[in-house]
């Protein structure tokens, strides 16, 4: 993701400046008029592996990026909520499914896209779904059903591959990792 | 932390609007001309939790918020890093410290202030440090050291509580706790 254009003050809307300022050692969008430091941060990305039995509720993505591939229910967190409500609120929107979060599973940094990921191991209350706006479809897969091939993100491959490693190990184990390739999400 | 204030689009100079764009369920900072939907995010704090040999590296805060306070190394994580290098970078700026990170240990999150931290556990490669510019002292304390009524905010608190727990227990277990009191920070 390229670094947003920021040309103009937010606040008093005004020309910002790109420039270093004092104590600091990195170029910052500065507005003169406000006195003002527009600082810009990478972004998570919740979300979660809904489990229903021995299966796993996946989407197909109804928008871009990876129109038509399928992805665990994941999205950009909002102001106001906590990791974990932001995974439940996804799923609800994008499955329309109601999901208890278990613990954090994994974290992934993709420093590339500035996006830090944030899954959840859950349970799904009851096997009922439907495709929510950005869904063109909503399924439950048992592992040797899941469409590898047709994943949207490097992130739900590997949080796919962790779930189903650690389920047969029977222990859950958390994880972090760092996915560095540029042409990865 | 009050959403910061947008009154004009950061691309174009011209007044946004406050609207729930269509598809959306959010109000949101939108620009009709630019037709940019201008999103806000909750932040990472990135930091970790310094250790050589028996002892923790803490660092008292020149700056506000709780000038004069004591708090692990940490701050919010810039683009184009991971959480991890966030975490050493933010030790090496405060402290003057060269850590080598150890796994992610702690999550918090702080939806009144659109915050999340990461601590990592993390080793001091060798017993040596300086006040960086946003500290007055930086200091190794042993456990019954731990200036505990003089921590800067309870994420630091809490998680030097589960290191020096789990170095009793002789297990490091990942912990992610939500931090919901509207006075802490």
């Amino acid at each position: 993701m390229p670094k947003p254009v920021m040309n103009y003050c937010p606040q008093c809307g005004n020309k910002t400046q790109s420039k270093i300022p004092e104590g600091d050692n990195r170029y910052r969008d500065v507005c003169e008029f406000c006195d003002l430091i527009h600082y810009q941060n990478p972004r998570i990305i919740a979300g979660c592996i809904p489990v229903w039995k021995d299966k796993v509720l996946l989407c197909k993505r109804a928008i871009q990026p990876r129109q038509g591939f399928w992805t665990l229910p994941a999205g950009f967190m909002e102001l106001d909520e906590t990791t974990e409500q932001a995974a439940i609120r996804e799923t609800l929107e994008e499955a329309e499914a109601i999901v208890k979060a278990h613990d954090l599973y994994a974290v992934f940094n993709l420093p590339h896209i500035n996006q830090v990921y944030m899954i959840y191991r859950a349970a799904l209350l009851k096997p009922e779904f439907l495709s929510g706006i950005e869904s063109l479809d909503v399924q439950l897969f048992s592992e040797d059903e899941i469409p590898w091939d047709e994943l949207a993100f490097e992130t739900m491959r590997m949080s796919l591959e962790y779930y189903f490693q650690d389920r047969k190990s029977g222990e859950f184990k958390f994880r972090s990792t760092d996915i560095d390739n540029p042409s990865s999400r």
